[in-house]
């Protein structure tokens, strides 16, 4: 027996959310979120466990103006986005040291390596002349696959990306 | 023969520099900045040298509103600092795990625990758990000394304090 929730939608059986048009209303529009919530719970469960410490950056935010309303609370009221000079990931597994980037495309047959900046792929290089464990997560939203790739298999195509974009 | 630079200054020969009253207004003014920029520094050099990769992770910032006046340049018009859940710096040496809090102080006899948060301690202890190399450096300005001490010596004082700071 299908347990009704009450919150306030009309009851869909299983059989008829995994069609595929349903599928596409139903889920897609989530996805781009619950690839950093999944690793943030991944994280979270590691740090539990006590398996591992990997925690995301904080966004880069160039600051510029602050406001002190009251000593306790400062505002900032003009802050700008930086660059990334890093990946978002990165800690410790059995002293060694992890690093990794976590990216998204709607695309269905490739991802486009201009997703990533120049010095997000000369920071995984450096990580990994110093025998780092780095990889990268692509996460293609639309047919809900998710790769895991050792930066060491990713390079090349991450070198051809930045010829490329010298030449041009 | 000392060379009299132009800089607008009544020329001060070294010795009177050393004495006490002089160093006190001449450079403790300046050591704040100077920790963190030694240790970008440092950093840097190691970067390029090839011989680590640590950087300083960015302020952590909760963004409220941002404004889109042109596309390439989004402007936040508000955000508050967030407590951070780690530590300032980490990176990776030869695969192996580093991180470390850098912390100065105006006092000359001790060095107050309560300026690291909770939960830097907290993770410190994570890391120290999966072998990675954690340490904190701690600048006392007013000596002009800096101190490296490795987690596993700070940590008693650090729960000591922790625990008195739950007694109170």
């Amino acid at each position: 027996m299908a347990i009704r929730y009450p919150n306030g939608k009309k009851y869909q059986p299983n059989d008829l959310l995994t069609s595929t048009t349903q599928k596409k209303t139903v889920s897609y529009g989530k996805r781009g979120m619950s690839l950093e919530q999944d690793l943030n719970d991944t994280n979270a469960y590691y740090l539990t466990h006590e398996l591992a410490v990997i925690h995301k950056k904080p966004t880069p935010v160039q600051i510029v103006g602050v406001d002190y309303p009251k000593r306790s609370s400062a505002k900032i009221k003009e802050a700008y986005f930086k660059t990334p000079s890093t990946t978002d990931y990165n800690g410790v597994y059995q002293g060694k040291y992890i690093d990794f980037e976590a990216k998204e495309t709607k695309n269905t047959s490739s991802f486009p390596l201009s997703n990533f900046h120049q010095h997000q792929l000369t920071h995984m290089e450096g990580v990994l002349k110093q025998n780092g464990i780095v990889f990268v997560i692509i996460a293609f939203q639309t047919l809900g696959e998710v790769y895991f790739i050792r930066f060491e298999h990713f390079q090349p195509f991450g070198n051809e990306c930045s010829m490329a974009g010298e030449n041009q």
